[in-house]
């Protein structure tokens, strides 16, 4: 059923829909007119590039739940800010230093480090700036509680201690607890953080913010193994970014630990969980998150 | 008066409590544990060193409004780890390549580059997390207040703009309006948020939010003429950075400016402006306000 609800035109149709929303709104709040090209540099590490995944999640989250779209839209936008800082910095030479990003040089590639590096910074304040409207848009404690799940997915227990222990991880033969456990915060923590802002935005009980929890971690997962498999199965020209690039690094992944028909076996297991989740958690309106973890595994985009 | 009160016991005893105070937070909020050795990164990027200006100013603020003093300490540590973020990153080889700090050796040099960019990175978010924390300390209104102000102090239009802007103004005649606004955004922005944020921890008129702003403004920028001053007359065992260094790196100063003497004295009338927007809030205690711009006039410390 989910990948028909996938393949379906309404999928499609909302993804386009909300792809578009969330570029005009990131190119309204992302300011042009910042000091010394810094804005600029800020808006070409963001804007016209990306899924777009993390903003579908919290947007599709709250559409399920009956959520403020106002504030979901500024979580989809906050969340795609921090994702995006995290890829400036981490393309930096003195991190994984790579050069093509979306099929664009990557940004200090293209404005230099002082700049790259700048830019990255002013994201992630901006992305906490957006969370805290002065008009009234989003409601103080759930603007707060936005900010608190944003800054704990990003922050040392999140991404950038996800990153740390990548950078740790190179050359050592990680058993697939401990590389989960990498990618649970490098990249699950703020993926299912968007699931679970997208939640916030809305009345939601224990067990069904529960449930979307499951889900968003599943998603997450399945994502990272994904990945891992197009590092060796596609080319550089349909990622936007170098292809082949972990094997190069020597950094332990799930086909270099499982082989890359297990690997891509384990990833339609863990989108079966994340479906599984969607399940126990009795919405009305499911179709799209369940399409969207088909997309995850699909990345036919 | 003010440099009687400045030298008086109640202030060096009020300002000593106050930085063990929050010596004392940072310590139990800033996480050892953190992974891949990122929490002893940013530990070693905060603890044990800087004079804690800008936690002061929000001490010394929400204490001369009654305000609360849970709000104002998670305030006074949150603008601390912003300014010590922006620190390891500034010092960082792509932007000044500064090897000293408080005496130490710089997080990058003790740590690698790519410990450096994430802990810089990690403490920004630690910083808005610890303005949202769910323990009902502080009332969420006053929370996205809050982060409103740290992340408009921080961002594009503040603190990372303004290093923006003092990056491509290497080698330029910046003239004296010029330079002010590129310090009213690299430092000052910061200062002046630290005493913004802690009124807004109290209940405070407009008009005396008024002042405390001009206040603010013109401590950040008697700040950097005193940084620009000490930068020629003082030697880096005593600065326990660099000195020197804006001289050799080509950068407009106060003293390039103007010469030396001038700049002093001009140090000396943007604090009697700081006094003087003081001496308009007619509140009741301000005699640690006064104190904290004798202070930073006389930077004995």
């Amino acid at each position: 059923m989910n990948a028909v609800l996938s393949d379906s035109v309404d999928f499609a149709a909302w993804r386009q829909a909300k792809q578009d929303e969330v570029e005009q709104a990131l190119s309204t709040w992302v300011p042009a007119d910042a000091p010394a090209g810094l804005g600029q540099t800020m808006r070409y590490a963001v804007l016209d590039g990306g899924k777009r995944l993390r903003p579908l999640l919290v947007l599709a989250t709250s559409e399920a739940l009956g959520g403020s779209h106002q504030a979901a839209l500024r979580a989809a936008c906050a969340v795609e800010l921090i994702h995006a800082y995290s890829l400036v910095h981490d393309d930096m030479p003195c991190m994984d230093n790579d050069v093509l990003r979306r099929g664009k040089p990557t940004v200090h590639v293209r404005f230099g480090q002082a700049q790259a590096l700048l830019a990255g910074d002013a994201l992630q304040a901006l992305a906490f700036e957006l969370l805290v409207p002065d008009d009234g848009s989003v409601p103080p404690d759930m603007a707060a509680q936005l900010c608190r799940l944003l800054a704990q997915a990003a922050g040392a227990t999140g991404m950038a201690g996800g990153q740390a222990v990548d950078l740790a991880s190179v050359g050592l033969a990680l058993d697939q607890s401990a590389l989960e456990a990498m990618h649970r915060q490098k990249t699950g923590a703020l993926l299912r953080a968007s699931v679970i802002m997208g939640a916030a935005t809305a009345p939601v009980s224990p067990e069904a913010l529960a449930h979307l929890g499951r889900y968003g971690a599943a998603l997450g997962l399945a994502f990272q193994v994904v990945d891992d498999v197009l590092d060796v199965t596609a080319d550089s020209a349909t990622l936007g970014k170098t292809a082949g690039k972990d094997a190069a690094a020597d950094k332990p992944t799930f086909v270099s630990l499982m082989g890359l028909a297990q690997a891509q076996d384990y990833a339609s297991q863990v989108l079966d969980e994340a479906h599984a989740a969607l399940d126990g958690c009795q919405l009305n309106d499911m179709a799209i998150l369940h399409a969207l973890a088909d997309w995850v595994g699909r990345r036919a985009y």
